[in-house]
């Protein structure tokens, strides 16, 4: 089995058969001159994409039309270019079953570096943390209704934490941080603060779209994860039965998370725990892009590439203390 | 009776008797040098401040630390100056009664040049031209809970439309231009449009508070009025039954009607109703500059002050038509 | 016949006759390594666009040496690949007769989706509703020297109404807009208003050069369009007599449309009018670019590209009322 | 005579009868509560300012009535105080003879270090430089038409050069920068260049107005000095008969010579005369707030104020060279 | 013993007798009318600041003229104003005793609310810390030099931890944080991070002067702290033989700990432990505004006062936790 | 001997043997798909790039991986393609010896109009007009152990002087200038003012890398030119004795000379020199962009293409004087 950049490195002017387990990141319908419709459908994996091109007439034509983006197929055919770009011939085409989705996850996407199982597991203990009971329920309900999502959105489309998994990622850090943290600012409230941090991004679950393959959805352009994360611990609360001053301030400190206005920050942060969270957000979130630059560059370089959210290439070395 | 600028007016130098009407704006604990607790009282009407100690042994005392912001009294006592500063001695106080309020209004604070009443009739006809009846629904019940305060709230603290009712009035103004614009911009939804209009600021009906003086509420300093007028239109809307296509629209409108994320817009406009509305808001708040610009400039200038919001002087000359 | 595109997807690996209509966008000398100096030809229609190299030996260089950029060709030859670029032959090459060029003028370029007759014809209604007779007379005169360029210029090169006529279906829908509003704006001075409007960006039939292969002239980079409008109108008006109290009112809203300095700006608005125009501007430049996004976005998406202008894609979508 | 800053200083419990010429600076009408009308009239020297109130009863009702802002007054009376602040007496009042104008200059206004004559000889030597005919003639009667203004008007109303014949003391400053830095750019045009330096700020002797009380004129406001000088020197080079070559890229100079948009240029500088002027004015600017630091901070300070314009405060000490 | 608020509230209309303890904060020569010099004295304590005006022919002249900034005096005397400014005689006058300073330091000046020997004695157990041994030598040696200064000197003159030993207090809650978070960020060296958290604002107290009266030294206008405390940790690194790797990275996190070059930062962040730094110290500056805001809000407040650095007032009042 | 635009301009569908003589610009390290190690090494002239992939088997191997970037060398092979990207063979491969660097340079890599020589003697002559001898001496010594890479480095990676030896030309250009103005600003001391100029971006020999290629290097990357020129300096004038006020001044000079702090500045420029300096720095890296797009704009052209710098394009056809 290939990936996809060892598929485009095979001789170009023959036809050799191959077989690979590929992601359909998107599949729209087109027109062509002729007026007669057709499907451009995109696979990919981690190492790179190509686009295949679908007729009506073509066999697999009612499979791709109602295909779900995100959804995992083991495809058989024999390499083949078209105007210089690589477009293989399918032959034969199947979903990967769910069972077998774990094993291949890893070459179909990046992942955040540690296992979500674990991720999960300390997430709980940090929840186990807030003394509060109906602050727990809030937290607990705003996040189970979101599970699955919260479970494999990245942390950000670009910039930081962006792989699948990469939210849970951020949040459960950010909680590390948070716990470390807390007993130098006595001004903060500990169950507010840990509440805010583990919610303040859960907005993105419903921002994002798309298990393997994520855009932003319609509410995401709309309303915006601030917004949606707010909606979604209301409604939690509510249910909760959260005293109004306490839902208040964890409303805030969602609104506020962001930092400035023009990052998309509904207010500025007027709170203890909202300063605090959203100064622990923006640590972890450079800390995050460190990470990243450091596992991500080749170790024949001093300096990673350009991180644009550092404004900086990263020198990667570590330092040398003389023996 | 006298404004507070005809008392400062007085001469200086005698103790002359006074009676006036004014609205009692702050009053805040101090701590004397001596550790005991006094009270600042700022009283005010259209043309000026003044302040009032009351210490502890004051047979005031009681009154004003229970006094309401915002509350309407009749004083009487002599001038003083204290320090330089005009510090007039309160020899009686009593409540303006409730029925006499409308009465001393106008010298009082600032209102908007149209009745309020008119402006609420006017506003009952656009309403009654949503035609889809669960948006009509939404919007009479978004507003009528906050009808009160509604009708007297300011358009802004400072900036456009920054008096009494000048909510109302801008808001009155936007569904004209919108009702007139409409047949132009056929991509527009009318329904969506005007319901928009009418509850794009209702939020700062809850971010301010104080009738007669506006400050910043809690919720005002914690949510914001974009956020907090998408909340009371949810819940009207879930309320009415509104579907979650249109309600996903309409409060769009409202996060995105402050146009740039640093203006306070919790996203960017997205729709065509909501890039309609943005630009009417825009065109209005303007225009409203203007109004006040040319009503408040004195006679003989041809220039008015500069207008912040104009980033210029405006010429408040009409233009000459040669005959 | 052929579009460009269409030539692209014939077979490559055959020389295929073919016969197109296709403009003249840009030629220019370049020198080969060997020192002789060759033309490289671009042309294009609405589809796309290729390159003809040209040498000195060629019977068509006298031809493409003198051609005026903008010229229709017929053109016939065969398809050809050059180092994999499209670099079809050309055996037979034409100029289109100037009473075929409205036949070809749709598949060459973009247009306004009114036609540019009936733009013009309601523009002269507007201009009729001018009272003042040396207001009518600037506005009259000094459109008639551009008429010619203002009927084909787009609205701009990049961003809002950029097609072919595009400045004159702003210019309209802008008078629209103005005539439905004056009555609730009676601080605006109609007659300057409308005035203001129609010549606000009559300077871009100056600034931009080519009627079908539309560039910033000489001018336009010197001066800018908003100091082009200005003087042009300055012209007109000291011809047609207007009186200077009028004449600065005009000439300011001209200044002043593009709003901001840093956008081009010469002064800020500081008359009803000119903010009154920069805002109608606004609105309708903005509401230009959410028109573009809805006829050009394919019917299978829910969003359009992302809108620069914008800042957002467009929910292109129409609302969904329940029946 | 005294200085008003003297005036002041005099024991305030006394009325001592005082001799003082002063600028009329500012005469506003005002309404006093009983609605009669009054005047506010401001009075000052280089050294402070007063205010006079004139009721309609006093026998200088007229006078100020008429008086035109920046006329010098000799004006006596005795000194007093209205609520703290300085409001002397005036028995006798009189215009001061034009021909006395120029020995009183100095205590009434501040005024560019080098007289007037000088800078305007040395200022005739830098136009008798410009070889081609009609470009020196054209900045002749751009220049002539203006001469009495450009001589007094200052650089700017803040910032450079802020003071009377400030404009013209920049100017031959440039001047002579621009002739010692031609012979290094040999792409810059040495006729263009002096050209565009002598007439750059011009445009301010129309946005600029009143003698000894500068303020914006209307068509300051409404045109601004870019778009001002702009108007004066093409009229000026039509009548001279300057090439349409030449004539373009002088105008250019003017619109670019401000460096950015948001700073006021209508245009950025795109031919090397216009780069060269906007480099030496910003050099030039620079260097006058230098200069004024240097000769406006107290002995005793080794750093002057802030200077806005540098965005620090000057070190006004010598550099030592040990011995 | 009167505080100067003290001083001031007593009966203006009388000369009342008084001693007071006060900080010499400021004397300039200034030139009076008849072209003699006298002395502007400016003294003050916590509660506030009056002037003394001293005149060549006063006994206290010579001493007033050789006077240190900063200096603290007992003075005798009698209340009495000058043009409506409280300006008291002194009669008497002497410098207080080194070994009283320590009691009226408090009356005299706001200090961080934790003892200085206490954060010194903490800030050695973080050094302590450091392992590498010229590491730890750097910072030893770069600190001791300026301990005096380091330990009164304030976080900043306006903006965070602006009050006296404010640097100290800053820099050890920061090492506290450091060595809370270094566990959960394994990328980040220990030892490097610690001494950069340590020297980062060291070069303030080079940039800062005086001791009760902190104003910029000339070396902070010219260098500014960034490139002070690098010269400093560089002179003492070279000293204490640190490797040119280790220092390298040492300089840089000095270097870049502004976060953005418009904060000052002579270069943006670009190792592990330089984005470290700046990121705890962005989070331990803003914790510190909250910490003041919270502790200097009056009582009946639920908001502080507007706090530039969060851009928002503050909620002090507790969150309330439902029994 | 070609280049390589030449060589790519051969007929691709034939192997023709070249001999090139080219700069190694790059050589890195990469892993192929079966773990195995490669080299892919950028070799490249004036003209163009291309890239040659050396496996491990190869007998040029050891060659390349010990290749100094920038070292130029003398390849003959035959011309290839591999996946439509020019891959030449390389049978021959030897250094080019140093004597014969000078020969080739000119094609190698663009060059700074004026030969080095001539700058560097008429950089001496300016040395020599500094009075002061530490001074004089502080700038030799800095100068001289960074003599072999002043000579070289170009002016900036982008934007003005961005050839090989673009930062000694803009050097020298500014010393002219310098000189040219001194006699016209007295408050600027000329000593500093020239070893200001000389000095102010020298630390660019620290920050660029590589002769023939540059990069920035380490030290670029973590300190940044301001600093490193500030240090080189500093040791330079500690070693020449240069007193403390001078040297005080002195760095202040280069610290402050990018400008603003946005751009670079450590601090903003406070004295007469180092206002003058940074003026006199801006004035001609703007006129080197002019000098630029003139000398590399074709002929046929009438404007440049857009320059970055400067925001537009530049007219680059000369003033055209009547006869």
């Amino acid at each position: 089995m290939n990936t996809v950049a060892e598929l485009k490195e095979l001789p170009k002017d023959q036809k050799v058969p191959y077989e690979a387990v590929v992601v359909l990141r998107k599949s729209s319908i087109r027109k062509a001159r002729n007026d007669s419709e057709f499907l451009m459908v995109e696979f990919g994996d981690k190492s790179g994409v190509f686009h295949y091109i679908c007729f009506g007439n073509s066999s697999h034509y009612q499979l791709f039309l109602n295909a779900v983006e995100g959804t995992i197929y083991r495809v058989q055919g024999s390499t083949d270019y078209y105007q210089n770009r690589f477009s293989p011939s399918i032959t034969h085409i199947e979903k990967v079953h769910e069972s077998e989705v774990q094993r291949y996850l890893d070459r179909l996407v990046e992942c955040a570096p540690i296992p979500v199982k674990e991720l999960w597991t300390e997430l709980q203990g940090f929840i186990a943390k807030i003394n509060h009971a109906p602050l727990k329920e809030t937290v607990n309900s705003a996040l189970s209704e979101l599970e699955k999502e919260f479970k494999t959105i990245p942390g950000a489309i670009s910039m930081h934490h962006a792989y699948r998994s990469g939210l849970m990622e951020h949040t459960v850090r950010m909680c590390r941080a948070c716990v470390s943290l807390l007993p130098l600012y006595d001004e903060v409230d500990p169950d507010l603060a840990l509440a805010g941090v583990i919610l303040h991004d859960l907005g993105k679950a419903l921002e994002y779209t798309g298990d393997l393959a994520t855009t932003k959805s319609r509410l995401g352009h709309l309303h915006g994860h601030v917004v949606l994360g707010y909606r979604q611990t209301r409604r939690a609360a509510i249910k909760a039965g959260l005293s109004e001053d306490l839902l208040d301030r964890l409303e805030h400190i969602i609104l506020s998370h962001q930092g400035e206005l023009e990052w998309g920050a509904a207010v500025k942060a007027a709170t203890p725990e909202a300063v605090f969270v959203s100064m622990v957000d923006n640590l972890d979130a450079k800390m995050g892009m460190v990470q990243y630059a450091l596992r991500s560059t080749p170790e024949n370089q001093d300096f990673s590439d350009y991180v644009a959210g550092l404004g900086a290439p990263l020198l990667v070395r570590k330092p040398q203390y003389p023996a």
